[in-house]
């Protein structure tokens, strides 16, 4: 393994997808890049730059992935390691960590930064009103690294301290039946008319987002793309003169008029 | 009450302080605001624009400032309420609709929207490494409008679920005993080896990070300026070469070697 010479790893989040809601950090970065790295679907938004090389994977293996960006700046690279959203919210920064602590002790003395971004909960959040307003949770609801039964724990705790829960990863076509059977378990703990929110990809082409309650609610809607938002017992859905709803948790838990 | 005359209000995250954290579309929003509503010491980030009105606040009364801004848009004003971070994250965003529930029906009919921004969790936890990684929630530690008594028990549940924990608010002249309550309770609830952050200023002149445990930790060393992290069971502080540390939360729940 050769020594770092100068090289630096950035994990840079791209946020939701467009363009407005990139940092002009992470801007800069990407276009300073030698080398990105990335999933092949957050690769295929950027522009390649004179002299640079995208390196698009569709390995899902976020270590591996890790691993080889961390190998590029070993060498001296300039590397760009892309996340959509926030790279520190359930995406490749804590992958690039781990790495690290599981590499060579030369890793450690790398140039190695990360500059966050507006993950995908602030995006879904602010396009329905403020349901994230009061305290709350986020979980990925994803069991590749976790086993479920801890999942199920941390529904359950959460729905009882009464945190607005956002969830990450709802389902994929490997495992459709977990959001049914986290929706199952919220509907034991809370009550059927809490507000329930489906945000799919907002800010893109293909946004869609439905406010509906948790008796209401079709789990089986969300996708890998969806964020799901679970209401605390003090989140309101307040109708807008054009029918459509806002959605937001007071600050204050004294009940309103 | 006026009907409204093609007014607008725009909530905008300013992120935490930095230009490089602004988003375009905030930067731009800003830019063609008529009329710029603020706390002072957001309000005073910004540059005024030609024909461009500042209404600085230091009334802590964010329901009132929503109410003024409303009655500006109201008018045919283009109204940018700002707000630090993220303004659906314990700030602006939630009051501004608690102020349309609570106010003249007109208002419903107005051009609202929330703009997201970087908020301070993800800045500081950037600035760290990846301590979000994992399963998270984020509480306001300021009893202005809950009661403490739901206060402790969200912390005690998020401690019993293995959450990390991001605590807003910890401290002010006017309660500075709450953050020293919080840790009495997680330390009765967690090892005294968990890893702690105090992450104050992130991102501005006067930033200030500190990485500790919970044994170690003085509580007292917060302010209203600091973002407090605490740790999953599972947070790990990994050495650099330079003797600092980075600080993450692996994604899987393996142990690691």
């Amino acid at each position: 393994m050769s020594e770092p010479r100068h090289g630096s790893l950035r994990v840079v989040g791209l946020g939701p997808g467009p363009a407005h809601w990139l940092t002009p950090e992470a801007e800069r970065t990407l276009a300073a890049a030698t080398d990105i790295v990335g999933y092949h679907s957050y690769v295929a938004r950027l522009v390649r730059g004179a002299g640079q090389t995208l390196h698009a994977s569709d390995n899902g293996d976020e270590l591996l992935r890790a691993q080889s960006a961390l190998e590029l700046a070993a060498t001296g690279a300039h590397v760009a390691v892309v996340s959509g959203g926030d790279p520190g919210v359930f995406a490749m920064a804590a992958a690039v960590f781990e790495a690290i602590e599981l590499g060579p002790l030369a890793w450690r003395a790398l140039d190695v930064r990360v500059l966050p971004g507006v993950t995908a909960m602030l995006a879904a959040a602010a396009r329905l009103g403020a349901p994230l307003g009061n305290d709350f949770c986020a979980l990925n609801l994803s069991d590749n690294l976790k086993p479920w039964s801890i999942i199920e724990k941390r529904l359950a705790l959460a729905a009882e301290a009464d945190f607005v829960i956002a969830l990450y990863n709802p389902a994929s076509r490997a495992r459709p039946e977990q959001i049914e059977r986290a929706f199952a378990l919220l509907r034991r703990a809370r009550s059927a008319s809490t507000v329930v929110v489906f945000a799919r990809a907002v800010g893109r082409a293909d946004e869609q987002v439905r406010v509906t309650t948790l008796g209401d609610a079709d789990p089986g809607s969300a996708d890998m793309q969806t964020l799901v938002i679970i209401g605390a017992s003090t989140t309101r859905a307040l109708e807008r003169s054009d029918g459509e709803h806002w959605v937001y948790s007071p600050r204050s838990l004294r009940a309103l008029p």
